[in-house]
């Protein structure tokens, strides 16, 4: 089927070309002209975990305009981005059904107000590093977990977007699949930040694994519905899978990007103040992180 | 008058020399051979706020048993030192006055068990850098404050050390200016130490700012009485006075030692503690230096 991929990141990148060999017809919406000639002209290429490389063409537009709208359209740009394209979401047919993959919490509230009528969210735990415009790393193989936001609204198949390295999940709880995974990144991601420590040394780190442990269970007591889904051995058996990769936070941080401290902790944070819980500990870490963007001079 | 200093670190080397200039006859008491022969040799050496050079001669041994009884005994190591020292402190006679100069708290306990008669405390607002076994930068003109910790028992007048560039204060409320000094360094060290910022950032990053704010006034609901001696206005100007500095637990950490964390901050966890006062924000800056002195890898 037709697919557009809003945002040409490491996840937009891993995605189309993972669908696009399943010859899937896929369009890239990207923010620069210079990026979507690149992918016109070189396709996009991943470098799987088996070390084969894969390359597929693909269409490519800096706009909306131009894309297709009979087609699903994945949006994979980050959320601190999606306020940007907001009036460009408003020119898409209310029939367009349109996937969602950010980190965290704060697209929820975004896409509540989107006009159209099939909406799915998925989580993504691939590994995934961006190398330049048009190449993409897959560095961890994950699962990626596909929830549609009105389940009686729901046309597509998700499973058809399967492949081997590529495992897709369908969930029937789109709250909770997404609360899951912010909550692990909400665990993992602002101690590594802080600490400037690799995801594993929360496990071998005492103090680290105490600190985590405790953040886990603040947010467990917050949100108790999350135990059906997530233990903290979840928790951390990600750390030891993920041992020795620098989490997203910490790398945005070490790259002087902004990072995901919002989307993922400061809407949770928000979430629980919304239920009259307080994250006391967690909002010491989100307070820590946003010092670190000032004394980073963040670039964007 | 004879003065024996126990300890020759920066703030051992800079009383020395400024209590030796005034002809006050100083003893050293240092932990290796090696120290005490060079101060033996060369004297001590303070390189002045106006970059004069002052050296003094000085008297050293690497034990208690050969340094004068007669003498003021000013106790100069660091507190999680204090322990290795105790048998020697015990062999000490009753009429030995002692003088302790330690940051935090963690000192107090152990000073009440002691046999002397007259004990005194010290806090120390110097900025001071030890530049070899013998030689210590005055960075910072500060105040000294001390206080007798029984205060019938007193017999010495401590503006006897005073000097343009060493000026004394002597306090009634012993406890109380130890813990005014503690909360300074509570709200100013750990947070400095985890972000790795200068102090002055902690009045120019506003997220920095608002941590030690709210740190203050965690600080101050644990312990109201320091709002006679000390406002969160005080602690912001310390920032400024000493802005472009490295705190000393983010130096520690930079040289791989050992910090204070435990008798400033644990100490006054504890302290809250014991009134069935909690302080989480501070508890959760504790364990973050904690896990960054393992990731540190100390060497002390």
């Amino acid at each position: 089927m037709k697919v557009v991929i809003v945002g040409a990141g490491a996840i937009g990148l891993l995605i189309g070309s993972y669908l696009g060999q399943q010859k899937h017809a896929i369009t890239y919406v990207t923010r620069t002209k210079e990026q979507a000639q690149e992918l016109v002209k070189r396709g996009v290429t991943c470098i799987l975990p088996d070390d084969k490389v894969m390359n597929v063409h693909v269409d490519a537009f800096a706009g909306f305009s131009e894309a297709p709208k009979d087609a699903l359209w994945i949006v994979a740009v980050k959320a601190h981005h999606l306020q940007e394209l907001e009036k460009d979401f408003l020119s898409l047919p209310e029939t367009t059904p349109l996937l969602f993959i950010q980190n965290g919490l704060s697209h929820l509230e975004w896409l509540e107000r989107s006009i159209q009528n099939e909406i799915y969210i998925a989580t993504i735990e691939h590994g995934a590093m961006k190398k330049d415009a048009t190449t993409v790393l897959h560095t961890g193989v994950g699962l990626t977990k596909v929830a549609p936001t009105k389940s009686n609204m729901a046309t597509l198949d998700m499973t058809m977007f399967r492949s081997p390295f590529f495992e897709i999940e369908v969930m029937d709880d789109a709250l909770g699949t997404v609360l899951r995974k912010a909550v692990l990144n909400a665990c993992i991601n602002p101690i590594t930040a802080v600490l400037q420590i690799k995801n594993g040394e929360l496990d071998t780190n005492e103090q680290a694994y105490l600190l985590m442990k405790s953040v886990f269970h603040e947010i467990e007591s917050a949100f108790p519905e999350i135990r059906k889904s997530l233990s903290f051995e979840d928790v951390l058996a990600l750390c030891k899978k993920t041992s020795s990769n620098d989490s997203s936070m910490l790398q945005d941080l070490q790259n002087h990007r902004k990072t995901e401290i919002e989307p993922i902790v400061g809407a949770l944070i928000d979430l629980a103040a919304a239920r009259n819980k307080e994250l006391p500990k967690l909002t010491m870490l989100y307070h820590l992180v946003l010092a670190l963007e000032i004394k980073g001079d963040l670039s964007e």
